[in-house]
């Protein structure tokens, strides 16, 4: 067992990290800081530090993150329209990274050596824990407790609280609830149990966030995204910063059935996994973004953009935010945003995100003049077509001629 | 003017066509010989026959593609997962080789020197065309009125037709269709005219292959799709030939108001144009399809597909259907489909199309003993997480030790 | 014929742009502004002002652009260790965006509506010159006398200098150059003639600025390159600017015969060509960029910008300096050269550039004591070695249990 | 200590795999079948059957694998011209998926379940070996002796030597060899001790396959080699199979000191490390393929190949080469050598490999009628560059008019 002076401990005020305060305490004999973040999960906070309390932990953080999370985390990663495997929105992974940075800084301002967690050995979440606190803190001490102990059924693991007096909710002893969750500002996650066979449909009463399209409103409702260098700043004109801006989305696309989905997805341990997703206001915002863009970004840049962005999903699903290629790569797409400025309008109506219309005062390239069939005046000239045909085809003439099928 | 003998004209009966046979045998003094090609447009054929009778055409070809069109192009296209500029599901584009193959074939047999279309010469399908006969015959000539022809505005259009007694229909008299169209088995399209204004909604009366979400029934309706090398081959449980199967998925798709889609794309000519686009069908394929994906392939043969796939797109987009580097891609993306066998169950409503299982008897990758977050059994050792972790971690810590941030 | 005011021309002094130069002020009526400029191509420049003079050019700018040129074009692709199809390291594509920006400032200072350049219709220069011209403004009308006069012959073109009193060099008479060159501080180019036959080895004497390996001198002579944000800045402890820097290595390269390159490339405008070059410093940059960024650089950040790398070296070579994408790949391409500072130690050697030493106080990444083999001491622990194969292998281990092969 | 009965091990017959063989002997208490294969090391293996013998083995495997070994994988690899960090031919990476094919195809003859090898914790053979082992079989046991026992230092090794019984070489006794070497039909390198200062040039004495360039002759050697489905079939207009064709490479190679590397490498596991490689016959090979693909490719089929060359080229350096993503692309790039048939004319001279001339009776793509300068006959009118280049630009004047910068 490593020697370990003091551990902060990403600490929930839930069962399972309160097992894992009181097993640090036990095995490492070590001093516990703990922390507690509000990233929009929809939690009383509060009750963590009452519980952390009661361990005597002396060293008790709980922060506001919502704003950072979703300015310096989400809009960046939404700047690239990341998705993962064709479908998955990163709402989990694209939190890990802020998590992992506020360990390694709460660990230095307290003198803290180690750090602490409660994702599994099984999934991807250790990995982007882990990752993270390397890339920032190359000497830091990580303890992952599912890795280590022998706690790996939930018998034992209520067993274990049991015996040390840690509290264990009523729903806990029912069983618990039949899915394993994460919550965010950007989304809500379901995983395990019931969703383990990926052919059974996902039961109507798991999702949380959304109204099932079918109980959605019967009447659809519009809604104005204004963007500036590529971030949504407003709403049906009113400016709001970045995390009220998500909750707000959140709202509509939650009430009118948007942004279920259900997904078996490739973990970076070489598992697949069968996972459902609520990101509501995500998905409102790719949809938003790809059309604001889609007025003003240069076609090349935004295809070099389309070919880099499963490699930055990746990335980002694989923990490498405070990687130095991530970081490469945000570069240039941030780079890419500055003409990515106007409004989108689109309509919600039963899981439907609709775009209607995009326009942008400034930094339109849809010129109408040019791309009207009515005519042929101004920058274009429909002969020069055919001598551009004829050049792009010359390599396959040639061939051709020279016998090739 | 080139010296041309023999003119395979495609011909699909409509005014711009019949024009065009017009202008051609005026200005050319040339044989004309029709191809009129039913790839599902849902259009009587006939017609066109009379017509081009009428001009004194005596070589008159009309086929029927739509098993063709659907097996040999929509089916290898859809393996890819092919979205254009993340959305836009390519159902033009994917006709136009097609036409192009049967253009030279058609010259050939008929000893055709030169062959005629009536793409203008500010979109995409001129290019499309012409690649692809100059790719298959690297010698044909090729007319392309609306760059050569004085003809370019309505007006000009219709006083020719009427000047030499080409019967000009009443909605043609009226100011025509509001919008350029383009339809086959996979979408029909809509361009032009009150489209021009990417701000402005489409009108609802648009919209022709589908019932908008809002009229679509209230009732939600489940459907089984069964893959084989990666293509459909089944619903609910019945085999169907390819054209079949396109059709009823875009009878479902259309009753359920699914497969619209309002976009600004960019043209490889190089502006940037509205299209608003019904792929009822081929939506519900590509949730299909990736979802048989995600439990019978490889998580990296899978991304390597994400990573190719829109560079794929865009040669299809912008004609290379015939060019080596398709086929050499085919050629990858093929291999990958072996395994992609099994079923995917999918809920159609009010515009969704929600999967809500997917399962393979033979060739699922899926393992719930290893996703499983309750034990450690088998192939999954929780304590190799530590490793992979350290060992990804390497570089950044080797980095984060020397100063870097 | 479009209307024209005034025209910028590209002008060198020799026969072609003379003929051009008497060809536009006949066939446009209007006037001439000459531009000619010392790109490091080791001709006297005074001789041009003397000729436009004579042809009663009023507007004469002959500009010395060395510094320009290595610093802001040359140095910047190599950073990103460009070479296009695995060989050429793009001499004459990297002059042409600057030639292209002169002509266009050019016009814009005297009230020029036009420019025009002496690049044939088969090349790719034609393409550089014209798209960087169009991107900088969109509204220049460029004159391509090649690709619209008649003079397509060597013949009609001596005629038509003698016909119009232009000074005819004896060996133009004499047949001319076998070659078509074209020359840089970065290389000399040498295509046509006697090189249209890609079986048939190139004669020794066309080669001008290195002598054959086997003429090289017999002893090996060191060379220390610094590095600084990656780009060289001073040769063996002498600090240079860009333009002096390149020029010492083109003399050393072309003393020890480094640099020459015998190659079949793709031409933009879609056929293949034979050429030959020698770019004897450029060769030694690109060895000593490579070595100085192997200690320096992330292993993940060297493989994204390899990755890349073919993509920006065809940007370059089909003339898109100037477009937004390329601006986009070299703001990731120079975020990453921040810790690109060191020096590389190499031997040169009758044709041979050998590194044989790097290192860098500041930056270096190399780390002795995790690479031995010796011990196991610090940040690396080889029993992790085992979880990272074991996870790394999963999903093919589930693969082959489910059958797969 | 996990339970096995009979170990197969990769065994060279020197040292450190006999230390490892008595290792496994008191440790596991097993079985142990040796196998040791020719794959053009250089070595006699015979006195391995003898040591095998002294230790008590019953079962010993000796393979000569030399021409499975370059037809079935170096030829492969070399399609598609693979290049690691710009710079590694991959020797090394690509010997060990075919060990580790036969460890398991022994295992299954003799009813083996567990492999073994000598390679360290810390390189990337150990990933090689085991992630080649675990696709081909996915319940094999591995052990891996340098990760488990304590001998991690050269006197702990002979001590245990002596201790066992075991020979050792009065080198070993002297220090050893300088470095870590490993050797095959396609290379040697050298690791480790002198080499780990990257900052210090390589002695001259390490060498062993090549003479420098200042010892090779005076005289350039010409050589042509003939490609037949881009490979080498045929050296000089004799016929040769694959092996006997490397092997004569490698003696014309060295002759004139060809294919030396001083390289700084990225390892899978994490570190940089400095190598140096002797890959004569190989670095004659890429040289020549790519030039017989300079006239028999297609344009975009070769950049397609060279954008997906580094991570083809990463997945073998990784040890991928069992994995289905890595058997994907090959399928690509084998499916483009259909066309890459005739021969090279090089010239070998004091370490510089020079293409003197390429052509294809069968399949070339050079066309000196469209490629010259001379005249405008035929397939290209220059007048479509015009068009050609104008559509290419529309984007880019959009956005200058639009004031993009």
């Amino acid at each position: 067992m490593s020697n370990v002076n003091k551990v902060v401990l990403a600490y929930s005020g839930g069962l399972d990290t309160s097992v894992i305060l009181k097993w640090l305490q036990d095995t490492y004999q070590c001093e516990i800081v703990t922390f507690t973040a509000d990233i929009g999960q929809g939690e009383e906070l509060e009750p963590a530090r009452e519980k952390a309390k009661k361990f005597g932990v002396k060293e008790i953080y709980i922060d506001d993150l919502k704003e950072e999370f979703v300015r310096d985390f989400v809009f960046p990663m939404f700047r690239a329209n990341t998705v993962y495997e064709g479908e998955y929105l990163l709402g989990t992974s694209i939190a890990r990274p802020l998590i992992a940075k506020r360990l390694i800084e709460i660990a230095r301002e307290t003198g803290g050596d180690a750090i602490s967690h409660g994702a599994t050995g099984k999934g991807n979440d250790q990995v982007r824990f882990e990752l993270g606190a390397y890339a920032l803190n190359p000497e830091i001490k990580i303890i992952a407790p599912w890795r280590e102990w022998d706690l790996l059924s939930r018998e034992k693991l209520l067993a274990y609280a049991e015996r040390h007096g840690i509290p264990v909710e009523m729903k806990h002893k029912q069983g618990g609830s039949p899915y394993s969750m994460d919550a965010n500002l950007l989304h809500i996650s379901y995983e395990g149990r019931h969703l383990e066979n990926p052919a059974a449909e996902a039961e109507e009463d798991m999702w949380r966030w959304t109204v099932s399209p079918e109980k959605a409103p019967d009447q659809a409702e519009y809604l104005d995204i204004e963007y500036a260098n590529g971030d949504p700043v407003a709403l049906n004109g009113k400016p709001m910063k970045a995390a009220e801006l998500l909750a707000e989305l959140n709202r509509l696309g939650g009430k009118h059935g948007i942004g279920r989905l259900d997904l078996v997805e490739n973990r970076y341990v070489g598992m697949k996994s069968r996972g459902c997703y609520e990101t509501p206001g995500g998905t409102i915002m790719l949809k938003g973004h790809r059309a604001i863009e889609s007025i003003t970004l240069d076609r090349e840049v935004a295809h070099l953009k389309d070919d880099l962005m499963p490699r930055y999903a990746s990335l980002i699903y694989n923990g490498y935010w405070w990687a130095p290629e991530r970081k490469a790569l945000q570069v240039l797409i941030d780079h890419t945003q500055a003409h990515v400025n106007g409004w989108v309008r689109m309509k919600l109506y039963k899981g439907n995100v609709i775009v209607v219309g995009r326009d942008s005062k400034t930094d339109s390239l849809f010129d109408a003049n040019i791309a009207t069939f009515e005519d042929d005046a101004g920058a274009y000239n429909q002969a020069d077509a055919g001598g551009f045909i004829k050049l792009n085809a010359l390599r396959m003439r040639i061939a051709a001629k020279a016998g090739r099928k």
